[in-house]
């Protein structure tokens, strides 16, 4: 079983694969591209369900049986989980060094039966169920009071650290609030604290008064926006214009609008930069969980926090200069990528 | 001139290249390998003195001008700096924005005039006037009271970042202290304040009396570590035995004696791994610099700190999971990683 890791100098922690370690070997031999699994041997293709654990959730809008083909959207557990579902955490100390056992869930969402229809492809009616899955399993893992935190992310292209190459997202669910999401809600709970608004509502109407030049575009109840503190060339944050916390509370029509949003966004990366590797990242409110002696400290308080979307194409590579400070080198402003996004022509009608 | 921002959720600089901006073409040309410049083409090679700029520093035993062949280490400025020494910082907030000009430096130290001698290779003595170099011109740059932080890192491989393959270190001096080196002063201060011993003494003395399964050997003055929270697989820690906050203030024999150790270190990975790409990080005291009303704030104390050198081999990607929550998942526990590292013959005599 993983395990849990966290040193006395560095609030990081880390998941140890303590178990399924791997030799020198195996390292060596891992292949820098994807995997080039044709859609026979594709584990996530209509036909092979058997290559994958037993299924989690479909969306089979014509019915059929589970593990079967037909579903349009599907979701397994991951057969290499970095973290699995076992119950205590059995949380210890060795003098400096915290652990616990890597209590959790990894779970795939396999967007759709096409081996190569990306989200920036398929219809908006269907990144719609794609958006229905996670909300249907992020609820379901919320119910479990061990996760307190539930992060869904997708990787795309080789670079990006996709190993298969079949459309799918990836959901994780952890037994702590995760140091970069902590940071987050603590910025915007101060904030809150002192003005009685929204961090993220302030900052977006800044930038619409500021003249709007990092906005690529407004859609639907969605803002796409290049940020200002942009790490990765070509950075987008998707960001809901309504205010909610958390991301498994949208109704129908604010589903139906991210669906077209994301999807808008993704095709213009793909259409101006030539199908990019990216990683798209969701940041939402952390799992309600009530503590004995601290009611509610990280129960969402749904003025504080105000879920989106992060996505950072992979064009330049992460070097020492960043693992070493933390801080990062952009060679294309935001408002620069700004303009050559909002000037790729989408497709009439999308 | 590069311009330094932070936007308001995340304590996070940013560097952005406003001026020398990229067109996505620019990103799409960019090839994932190395420049495989030859000797006779490349900048850092002897003959080829004037293609980069004027020399700031270098070690010649022999005698013979400045930027002509003859020398052993030499350092120059990045002809493509991502930070710039231009006299005020321009401190100005927009709004939620902070931002300031890109004032620094940024400082190339070619290692050897040999253009694939690796510090795993070369003789430690000449390791030795690596290390002369970089406390030359690191205590240069710290008599600059604009430069907060003196960061010294090397990319080796082109999956680590290295986008030319002479062998060279870099020089970053920063405006600001990083995030990451920030968190790390506190950490040992609070620590300090709490005990009034080092944390990173008191965990070199837990490592030895835990059975040292993470140490991969104890040599001259200096422990090279598998950290207890590795973030990669065969990640490494060169730690002095000794006490000091500061590597530019090392004495002839540590010096000395680094030389040996941080040879042997990437001596062990290079042959275990096959030559892996990876980043090393220096990991030192800030410039002490007095600041009006807080006067020795970040002064360095000299028992709260402890250098120390991260070597981190890139055999993994970094994917959506890691940036989204700022936790990582390593395949190789560090107890394995040690073991395998110690399991390495080193030739006789070094």
């Amino acid at each position: 079983m993983p395990e849990l890791r966290r040193g006395p100098i560095t609030d990081r922690w880390v998941i140890i694969a303590v178990e399924r370690a791997k030799r020198p070997s195996d390292l060596l031999s891992q292949d820098e591209k994807e995997a080039p699994l044709e859609p026979a041997e594709c584990p996530f293709c209509p036909g092979n369900e058997a290559k994958t654990p037993p299924e989690l959730f479909a969306i089979r809008e014509g019915g059929g049986g589970a593990n079967t083909p037909g579903w349009r959207v599907r979701v397994v557990p991951n057969k290499f989980p970095a973290l699995e579902a076992y119950g205590e955490l059995g949380r210890a100390g060795i003098g400096f060094f915290d652990r616990m056992k890597g209590v959790g869930a990894h779970e795939v969402v396999i967007e759709s039966p096409d081996h190569r229809s990306e989200l920036a492809d398929l219809p908006s009616e269907h990144v719609r169920l794609v958006i229905e899955a996670y909300i249907q399993r992020m609820r379901e893992l919320m119910r479990n009071h061990w996760f307190r935190y539930i992060l869904l992310f997708r990787n795309h292209g080789a670079a990006a650290g996709a190993s298969l190459s079949h459309p799918h997202s990836q959901i994780i669910a952890t037994p702590i609030i995760p140091r970069n999401v902590r940071d987050r809600l603590e910025a915007a709970r101060r904030y809150y604290d002192d003005k009685e608004r929204c961090i993220f509502c302030d900052l977006l109407i800044q930038e619409l008064t500021l003249g709007g030049e990092r906005i690529v575009e407004e859609s639907d109840g969605y803002i796409i926006l290049a940020p200002y503190d942009s790490r990765f060339p070509f950075e987008l944050t998707v960001f809901p214009k309504y205010h909610l916390h958390d991301f498994t509370q949208m109704n129908e029509g604010q589903r139906q609008g991210l669906a077209r949003a994301l999807k808008r966004a993704l095709l213009r990366l793909k259409l101006l930069l030539n199908d990019p590797p990216f990683n798209m990242v969701l940041q939402t409110s952390p799992n309600p969980v009530p503590r004995p002696g601290k009611p509610g400290y990280w129960a969402t308080l749904q003025y504080d926090y105000h879920w989106h979307i992060e996505i950072l194409p992979r064009l330049t590579r992460v070097a020492g200069f960043e693992w070493g400070t933390g801080f990062y080198i952009n060679p294309v402003p935001p408002e620069e990528a700004a303009k050559y996004l909002r000037g790729v022509k989408l497709p009439e009608g999308i």
